[in-house]
């Protein structure tokens, strides 16, 4: 699948709504790779957003607060704490604060549950969301419980199941405004390290797309998903036996590991309502392969998501059904 | 599954048989990662063994015959040129002299074959062991095929299957002297990126064994072989949630992983007479998982499997079948 954007830039503005302006609060989506965070106004407006490298792996316990200002300082008000609402790896037990995790059934956020985390810059008021857990099979998430908290905002009431796709893939099914049960597949990891680390990395481009071999991959996938490991050496031979293109090897690979996930999770997706939330090129390929299994899934913004989830964390925004 | 050795070290001598001596011919078993020559004396008596990391992956095209020299050149005559006959990536298309593959069915090796290698230094007389390949499914294998003739030179007339299982497992079934058809998987390499590299080598041991913990992971693949993205990230969940101990994670990602081979590789072993040829501990590991299955398998020593072929590929021993 098409790897998400890793920026090794620090304070790379992707959008600017605005000449700047203090912040009225901040959402931030803290993974293990990137650091995003988008300052709002008082009328909800997006004033400016940033996204940097400064992922939680690469930072130590005290790299945290000022990965944070760097970003967002010039948007503080000097005489205020202005509130600041986190999610994703930021909330592990490694990292900044732990949020431990909630388990499921459950809201996918709830205000009351938020972590408070003291800082020593007295213009923030940082708050961590907690992660999701489940007991039985274990799984654990953190992050795409805010996105789900944003979809089920802009969707209340909404029941189904939402597929997330990225580098630890979820499947969650919905009820009554709870994340009733949810399973995450390693799909898009193993995709980074086969194509990037593994020997298939000499036959596999960095980037671009062929139709055709991703939805050779998803069928050979599907039909025998236990096969993945000889799949996944195929191309490695083909590559030398029949001068398999790089484009297309990139492509069948995606396909393979977007097939064996959903083989895998058929349970969640057969006979129910899916929608997809995530980056435009990855969602749009799981919605192509869901399509080959005659499921119609919406598409919807990852970002979007993540941001309206953070203001039903920070108390702004519905987060569920009555 | 237990990983090779990666000895970073140059000119590490494993073992020796003599206090040096000069060699009647040199075998070389070169792959990516080693680089492993043992020097015969004229009665066939191992003189020397040397193992260092000069692997092909870290060799540019002048680096070979240095890297072999270094390790070797004590034990070469001044005024002849000693054989010397290699096996493994050394032969492949971006290393040192391409050794074109042979396509199966065939013999796995043939001294007729061996491509003969200029090299500046005329103590040596340097042939490459072509690998092998398979149309359809397309596959491929260089050095294995060496393993494999060492094996039939030892059991004249065997026929059956042969497991080797390593960073690429391989399948082959054997008939009348000849390969008739083989396939690869991942396993190996998979198993050292997700312990290494992936989220999961936060929560797994770099060594160490429980076997109960190879047991379950060898259960869960084979009874759902098509979930194993999911069962890996379960690895990652337990570690955070049940406190799933690093070499517990360590033996069921092998099981998981070999598990799911077995799965795969059922249409190979289902009814076969198998035999395992690698390393004492992964080999062992296959033996034990084939166990579970019903099925007897015997262990044969993968370096003395590649000396044997490699005496074949010299023209030293005989290698099939009448």
């Amino acid at each position: 699948m098409p790897d998400a954007a890793r920026p090794d830039e620090k304070n790379a503005s992707v959008s600017a709504g605005g000449p700047g302006g203090i912040a009225h609060w901040i959402g931030v989506d803290w993974g293990t790779t990137h650091l995003r965070a988008t300052v709002l106004g008082e009328d909800g407006a997006v004033l400016a957003e940033y996204v940097s490298g400064d992922g939680t792996s690469r930072l130590g316990q005290d790299g945290f607060e000022p990965a944070l200002l760097d970003l967002v300082g010039a948007h503080l008000a000097p005489d205020r704490a202005t509130p600041v609402v986190a999610c994703g790896a930021v909330g592990s037990r490694q990292d900044w604060q732990e949020a431990p995790y909630r388990s499921v059934p459950c809201a996918p956020v709830e205000p009351d549950t938020m972590v408070e985390v003291p800082t020593a810059d007295p213009r923030i008021s940082l708050r961590i969301v907690p992660g999701l857990c489940q007991s039985a099979p274990a799984d654990v998430m953190r992050g795409e419980e805010t996105q789900i908290a944003g979809f089920l905002a802009r969707h209340p009431g909404w029941d189904g199941v939402l597929c997330l796709p990225g580098t630890h893939s979820k499947w969650a099914q919905l009820s009554a405004g709870e994340v009733v049960s949810f399973q995450t597949f390693m799909t898009g990891e193993l995709f980074a390290l086969l194509g990037g680390q593994s020997v298939l990395r000499h036959g596999i481009a960095a980037e671009g797309w062929d139709d055709a071999a991703f939805r050779q991959g998803l069928e050979d996938a599907q039909a025998r998903p236990e096969r993945l490991a000889a799949q996944l050496f195929r191309l490695r031979a083909e590559t030398l036996l029949r001068d398999l293109g790089g484009t297309a090897a990139r492509a069948r690979l995606s396909g393979l590991l977007i097939g064996a996930e959903l083989a895998a999770a058929r349970p969640y997706w057969l006979g129910q309502e899916v929608v997809v939330i995530g980056a435009s090129e990855v969602a749009e390929a799981y919605r192509a392969a869901l399509a080959t299994q005659g499921l119609r899934a919406a598409v919807v913004s990852g970002r979007d998501a993540a941001l309206a989830g953070l203001a039903v964390a920070a108390g702004l925004l519905r987060g569920r059904a009555a």
